[in-house]
């Protein structure tokens, strides 16, 4: 019925509040082939589209077919799920894996399995938006700490009796700087706290040949760390995964709800995962390139007088005067050939808009001397802090 | 370092209370080729393994990659997404749709994004996880309602100013109920609220060739009511979506965290889902079929004397004496050659213990009888309500 619905009519004023605001965001569909050089993806490696991972996928879909068909517990744990998990857990270095369908889900399983009610969980305050949601389910008190501060975690830690947890990302998403992880681990250990780290963004970029943020720390295998990843950017699928000791993959088979109510991941997303995983243990050479790239990225922009920050991992964050000024860039430099991620608020915590560049290992040194022009020749005035 | 560490070691208490209890739950990873006969899985529609569906999983990983790269306001939607968008708005009447990594995510992103601070949510005792999950993240305060209850729903609405929203499944996943759809409708339009359904047992199984329940009760397209779907059940894939009018579908493009926050639906799965609904569009049989082949199961079974609640989709819940009993119960089907779901404290609400059977519109009639035969002959004494 009712055309004078007024059911969702409150909706209306979000809308005009976010238009006068200048952060209205619509989808823009890309076509399969595009002339645009991609400086935007999570295609950390470039296997999103390597022959093995491509093959990988449809021969997942042609064995098994195109889903799962349930809920991990029931018909959607195939064989291939467990030989991605046993691969992935070996590749890090940890005891067991648990894959589920996205990293988000990953994030919210293993956060609210592992802080219990009457628990404290410690989380960096620019932790990704899945850490966030993942505190707020748990039935734990969340106690947020100021962003890398190894100290003020071991002072939140002081505060509590019983089991209690830190949570943060390795890499931040948004300025692509790392976690201090040792330092973390030793405020743990210094309360017999657990760790609970994202190495989305690490995850075939840091570490040996790949192995991410937790490895790189020496952490791999610890009875008291625990990990979550994504199959979604270095290793070209979608999908995320649970690693840890085997104790807390059970607990996590038996307690988290994201993993228990959520059909398994696609066949043809577990195929491609894996595929992906057996490319970088074969060429490890492409998690260094990533990092070449990305230093190479951030040493030729702040040359030109630009402000970005230094990466650690494969994300180059540049720093925008305002969000307007943000989105107009980011659109010039996608009329001039170059696809760049833009940042701006409510998605970043601190309010700074920014152009995100993610470095690709497959990218060529013409292809980044061209992406430095193009986002140098674009630039606003306002970006430019050295003098030219 | 400490193999003496602590962190983590509270789970070792959780881990022997559900041993107690009889209540620990194992992945058992199944082969790609199977003779179990399948009466566990969610393939409503039998797609899963079409050629069609597999071609388009494949295909689509061909033109597209082995993921979407990044989340949807970045790189993360293709023109495959739009289309599989389209169709699936046009095929269930519905003015807009937003395509997500999973129907968990789906509900997550409806419920936090149409449930603002000061609102209020009126949800289903009996609802699905992912919308209780939805709940406690949401802003606006909830209050459950006793199962399929317009009355109580109504009084709920009464007790509110401002915007409310009223949170059901359509078909209940555990025993496979309808809900109240058109009293439901019928309370919220009384107090000016909107009404969010999960369909994801409906699509494909009841209304016009499949539409959904949704559409069979006369409420698709309406101002005041959006559903939310998964690709997983009836079509096949993997991933979920929210359908609604287009203002509703562009705010949850702006203020859903776990559509802005997460990767794109793998291009595979999307493939897959809109090469399925192809097949529906063009067999609508397939829909009826499947809930002639749950009425034929219902009736079977209820005929030799066990108790299963007349089935309103595909979904057939056969009740077992005690949890011990159902898991014995269904491990001597799967002995001998049939594969049931069983569902146990604490999936379910009501503390009883079911064997879950969906039908699927591939099942023949020999096939009917022999699973008929097989959960008869190895059903617990206590199963049986009616005399034999």
């Amino acid at each position: 019925m009712p055309a004078e619905s007024t059911a969702f009519s409150w909706i209306d004023g979000q809308r005009r509040a976010r238009e006068c605001a200048g952060l209205v965001r619509t989808l823009r569909p890309r076509p399969a082939e595009s002339a645009l050089l991609d400086l935007a993806g999570n295609d950390y490696l470039g296997l999103t589209r390597h022959p093995e991972v491509v093959a990988g996928a449809a021969e997942a879909a042609r064995r098994w077919g195109g889903g799962a068909t349930g809920s991990r517990l029931v018909t959607g744990t195939t064989e291939l799920h467990t030989r991605l998990e046993q691969e992935l857990a070996e590749f890090c270095g940890t005891e067991s894996a648990l894959v589920l369908s996205s990293g988000y889900a990953a994030n919210l399983a293993a956060v609210t399995a592992l802080a219990p009610h009457g628990s404290l969980i410690v989380s960096d305050a620019a932790n990704h938006a899945s850490l966030i949601d993942g505190c707020r389910l748990a039935r734990g008190t969340t106690l947020v700490a100021p962003h890398a501060d190894p100290e003020s975690v071991r002072k939140a830690l002081d505060t509590h009796e019983g089991p209690a947890v830190v949570v943060s990302d390795t890499v931040f998403s948004v300025d692509g700087d790392r976690a201090p992880l040792a330092e973390l681990a030793a405020a743990c250990r210094a309360s017999g706290a657990g760790l609970l780290v994202d190495d989305a963004h690490g995850l075939g970029v840091l570490g040996d040949g790949g192995r991410g943020a937790v490895h790189a720390a020496g952490l791999a295998g610890a009875p008291d760390v625990v990990a979550t990843v994504t199959l979604s950017k270095s290793l070209g699928s979608q999908g995320g995964a649970v690693l840890g000791p085997a104790p807390v993959i059970e607990h996590l088979v038996n307690a988290a709800r994201t993993f228990i109510f959520d059909t398994g991941l696609a066949p043809a997303a577990a195929g491609a995962a894996l595929a992906a995983l057996r490319v970088l243990r074969r060429e490890p050479e492409r998690a260094a390139r990533a990092r070449e790239v990305a230093a190479a990225l951030h040493h030729l922009l702040t040359d030109e007088g630009l402000s970005a920050v230094r990466p650690d991992a494969a994300v180059v964050s540049v720093r925008a005067p305002s969000p307007e000024q943000a989105v107009r860039w980011a659109a010039d430099c996608r009329a001039a050939g170059l696809f760049v991620g833009c940042f701006r608020p409510p998605s970043v915590p601190d309010g700074v808009s920014r152009l995100r560049l993610t470095a690709r290992a497959d990218l060529g040194e013409r292809e980044l001397a061209e992406a430095v022009r193009v986002i140098v020749r674009t630039a606003p005035d306002g970006a430019f802090t050295a003098g030219r």
